[in-house]
């Protein structure tokens, strides 16, 4: 039996507010051979994302906690470079998406890989803009907002993974107007250059009620929430009669160590008839086919335009998930490995 | 031509907070005979509801604000007294329906009424269970919340006009448990002996968070709020993932005199995929006529209990109005004004 080096991310305590360099550990293991049934995958790219932040915690919650002293998943694209006796559809040399991030090497079930098409698109593609995080997005405007030709679309975070994505389906999709927030300057001219928003605002420069009032002077039809906490509170009251709001993440408060306050606009939603709708995408992943072929086509013709923020190396990966929940990153935050690992 | 004698209610100042005696005015007028196509009305009740809080104030909202120095408006139900020229299908001595409450006696358009059948029910039940109270708590359950069998139905303000029949509503359209709360021991013994409801609390006994924990053990699908406020904090963790949360009044900050905190829990709505959703009775007229069949069956078949808390004579009608922002009814609260005036 050969083995294989691999260095691994594991939670060694559960974070209190920030997450801290002492919460987590970088073990060096050696990985065995895939047995019956399994591949042994090199990973290429990982991802971090801002919902990791509720794994560390002990609760519960619609994914379950990561487990202290064992490695930390999350999603990640590799190469396969071994196949065990058995395996049947993937092969030695295939890229593959899977769930065994925060690592180099993994060895796990070939039916928990799916191998992806990376004359499409870039294997990392499949980590943001064709993968769960296009899927968001999409499923966000199209099934929980309900977009309607015409809407004026807001979305904070709009320079995020998510964020970004979700103004470009809704432009793609008819809206009249895509307006989005974002963490500075950079940001916003990323947003209004190549990302195709008609505004964009900063979210540091002035309070989230000028700022959605400089931006949305005739309201908003949809919100696509990405951050909670103040914008949406000030984002209530620019809502249009039977406006639509998803529910997609807060990370405005992710790192809070207590419960920050609630949107004291909420009351509006009443005379407004405001529909606000929480959503996880792993409910909707009956509609990955439709998304994939709709996205793919846009991504071809250059109508979806997409960023990656990527740092190198496994040991950069803790660094890198601390900067997703600050917003260091334009579009999607990912950690590149070395391939001649 | 004849004149009749009337008093009506005029909001001569905004209130601040709770409304004063020197924020109204009851006034001693004379109504004239109906002109042509017009009817005068002798009102015998007058309804008084929360919602009559917001147009007291001078904001945008889905009913104008009450204009200072006129009479205010509202539901009422009366005796047709007199008939002017070229009306049809209203006659002298007919019970109708309108909108010109806060007095004793009204002329206003023939179309502008509507007859109602007095053998059905009482004449005041069309300002409550068979009127629009009773519409916006059948709507509210069925279209809003989209009630299932099997569903556990949480209700605020149980005790309440739209609450008691919201409950009643949802265990006729089989709900596995009806949950309401209400302020004080007397209401909660109402609810859980006549009204059918299957547990009930006293919002004055125990924290939000507390009592719904001890009545919803298992969490709630639905919540009928009528309340908003630190209830609605309390009932979003008790929630079940995917429920529903209908969005009927706040009437906990209806006096407040500025914005009350918003819900700290609300981010609870992307991991547990709750809906909320505002609403307001008037977009769901065209349901009327369903709701008016379904409900007239129960009533007289006795599956549906009603209550009313009446005060008696118009110049009781500001009291009264008081009362139901404090929570002083249980069910309908109502003004009786002599029919032999």
């Amino acid at each position: 039996m050969a083995l294989a080096p691999s260095r691994q991310w594991s939670l060694v305590a559960r974070p209190q507010g920030e997450p801290q360099p002492s919460d987590v550990r970088l073990d060096e293991v050696d990985v065995p051979d895939p047995g019956p049934g399994e591949v042994r995958v090199r990973n290429t790219w990982l991802s971090v994302d801002p919902y990791m932040r509720g794994r560390m915690d002990d609760r519960p919650s619609y994914v379950p906690p990561f487990r202290l002293e064992e490695p930390m998943t999350g999603g990640a694209v590799g190469v396969v470079e071994l196949v065990g006796d058995g395996v049947e559809g993937v092969a030695e040399g295939d890229c593959v998406l899977h769930d065994r991030g925060w690592r180099e090497r993994a060895v796990l079930r070939a039916d928990a890989v799916r191998v992806v098409d990376a004359d499409l698109a870039p294997a990392q593609a499949y980590l943001g803009v064709l993968g769960t995080t296009g899927l968001t997005a999409w499923v966000g405007v199209l099934d929980v907002a309900q977009m309607r030709e015409g809407d004026v679309v807001l979305v904070s975070g709009a320079a995020g993974a998510v964020g970004s994505v979700a103004g470009q389906v809704a432009r793609l999709k008819g809206a009249s107007a895509v307006v989005g927030t974002a963490g500075g300057e950079e940001k916003v001219r990323w947003l209004l250059d190549d990302a195709g928003f008609t505004r964009a605002g900063d979210h540091r420069s002035a309070s989230p009620a000028d700022l959605l009032r400089d931006l949305l002077p005739d309201g908003a039809d949809v919100y696509f929430d990405n951050v909670g906490g103040p914008t949406l509170e000030a984002a209530l009251p620019r809502m249009r009669d039977h406006g639509r709001v998803a529910l997609c993440g807060a990370i405005s408060g992710y790192n809070a160590t207590s419960a920050p306050p609630g949107p004291r606009t909420l009351g509006l939603a009443i005379g407004k008839r405001l529909r606000l709708e929480g959503f996880i995408v792993t409910d909707h992943l009956d509609r990955t086919e439709e998304f994939t072929r709709e996205m793919a086509g846009w991504i071809a013709r250059g109508d979806v335009v997409y960023r990656e923020t990527a740092t190198e190396g496994v040991e950069s990966a803790f660094d890198a998930f601390r900067g997703v929940l600050s917003g260091a990153n334009t579009g999607k935050m990912l950690v590149r490995l070395d391939p001649d690992l």
